[in-house]
């Protein structure tokens, strides 16, 4: 049983990782109505989560943690904010945790869409209805269309078309939420170091002139994998991201919209227009046959 | 017509990029009887090449290239060692080489193999017949089967088919002709920055702590792009890769047999050998049900 809130919307649970991400889904829930309760991994959230009712709590504290929503009577769970992908041996499994070890040590054998999948299931299993940014946050998402003053041109819009494509071929692999097309190149793949180290290093090629590309030009853009649960572990972008695209040179950055995380789109949207660069949120649906631009 | 030398093989033109490779590839092409005459690319080649008969010309010289091959009466010509894509307006067009410029200009529209593949479309439509290292220097190729005192385990045989499959996935793409694989994750991909860099990478993130992997672990695979023109623009290692892979902690590297080019097999076994690394050539036609040590 859910508990609701005044307004109607069931109360949820947001456990929270790292960044700034958990505390505006908590702000922006509690905005619209909901109760909201924030399970602190403790060493990756950080202390701003105190202004909401809270727990700090181990990433091996698996039956603490259910305990802790089963006596708050709360069903749902959003899992917001970074976290470093824990070895198994650094999990200190609790009491209650114990009879999901061996379900938990074989997730660890696969790649990071095979872990959060089996996370989920473990915590379905315990009555606990998962839910995304969209349904608690949807004002952290990109939005649609161009939300800049700068806006994509026709190359653009087929870099982007390429990029999709990539992404969707590159998904079954758990690479490349994250690519830099520059002069109808794919110049840049996100693996394991992350968008920004990525984005560094086409600033530093171009820099050192082993990229060559005429001024500003290329951009950077982000989806989920295809097929990847939209309610866990979205990309995000935020100020640095633009920072450092600014940096390197891009021309903009699009993003699927609706299932990117942003942080702060009116800032950072100031901040584009300050540099220059577009800010475009793409429909993912559309990407064969794909025309950002056009109204059907 | 083609002049034959002394050992019945026909004489060989050389395009020589940058590198070791185009001297090498000389001095074996010489070994095994051919006639060689190298064609350095000025700004690009090493003076080395004036070891053998040659000529030095810039990138947009097409028409003394062409002229200078007829002279000699050589139809053979092997392209070897590294080249930066120039860009198209750096390219001095030489009066013998006007006619092609409308086709050239559509070329440096796509990506590197689009490139590549129109370039050798010209030069075949001049009468040129392209040969690839496999004809003229084959013991620079990357051997078959382990050719250090290490040995990939049944994990890295694994992680060899994983990274196959992305690297043919990716292929329409332009990108991966080189990934890093650890503990069943893809954890680095090659773009335009290059296997050392993408090498250097994961040795940073392994030692930042972000990238949290036990031991010896994670290889490196290179092979050619599914579909490529084994004639051209083959991937290469040498000690510097090995040195960088030893740095990283990798166990071993993998090949793709016979279509990646090494730089002094024997000293890189050698320098393997003391490191503890295992360097093995796959056959990539075996990549689906993959199993590249077991023989039939």
């Amino acid at each position: 049983m859910t508990r609701a809130s005044g307004a109607g919307l069931p109360a949820v649970a947001i456990l929270c990782g790292r960044g700034d991400f958990p505390l505006l889904a908590a702000r922006s829930a509690r905005s619209a109505g909901r109760e909201v309760f924030l399970v602190g991994i403790r060493g990756i959230a950080g202390p701003e989560i105190a202004a909401f009712p809270h727990i700090w709590l181990g990433l091996g504290e698996i039956g603490a943690f259910l305990d802790a929503l089963r006596q708050r009577a709360i069903s749902r769970l959003a899992i917001i904010g970074g976290m470093t992908r824990p070895a198994f041996t650094d999990l200190r499994i609790d009491f209650g945790g114990l009879r999901k070890v061996p379900e938990l040590a074989r997730l660890f054998l696969g790649g990071d869409n095979h872990l959060l999948a089996g996370v989920l299931g473990i915590l379905e299993q315990e009555g606990l209805t998962i839910v995304g940014v969209q349904e608690i946050a949807p004002d952290l998402l990109a939005p649609s269309g161009t939300w800049s003053k700068a806006a994509p041109d026709r190359q653009s819009q087929d870099d982007i078309a390429l990029a999709l494509q990539y992404i969707n071929a590159a998904s079954p692999y758990d690479v490349g939420q994250a690519v830099i097309v520059a002069g109808r190149r794919i110049v840049a793949v996100e693996a394991a170091e992350g968008t920004d180290a990525m984005i560094e290093r086409v600033a530093q090629l171009r820099s050192d002139g082993r990229l060559r590309l005429a001024g500003r030009t290329g951009l950077l853009v982000k989806a989920p994998k295809r097929g990847q649960d939209l309610r866990i572990d979205l990309p995000a972008i935020g100020p640095r991201t633009l920072e450092l695209a600014t940096l390197a040179g891009l021309a903009g950055i699009g993003l699927a919209a609706g299932q990117v995380l942003v942080l702060d789109r009116l800032q950072l949207a100031a901040q584009a227009n300050a540099a220059g660069l577009f800010l475009l949120g793409f429909d993912p649906l559309r990407e064969l046959g794909f025309d950002p631009l056009r109204e059907h």
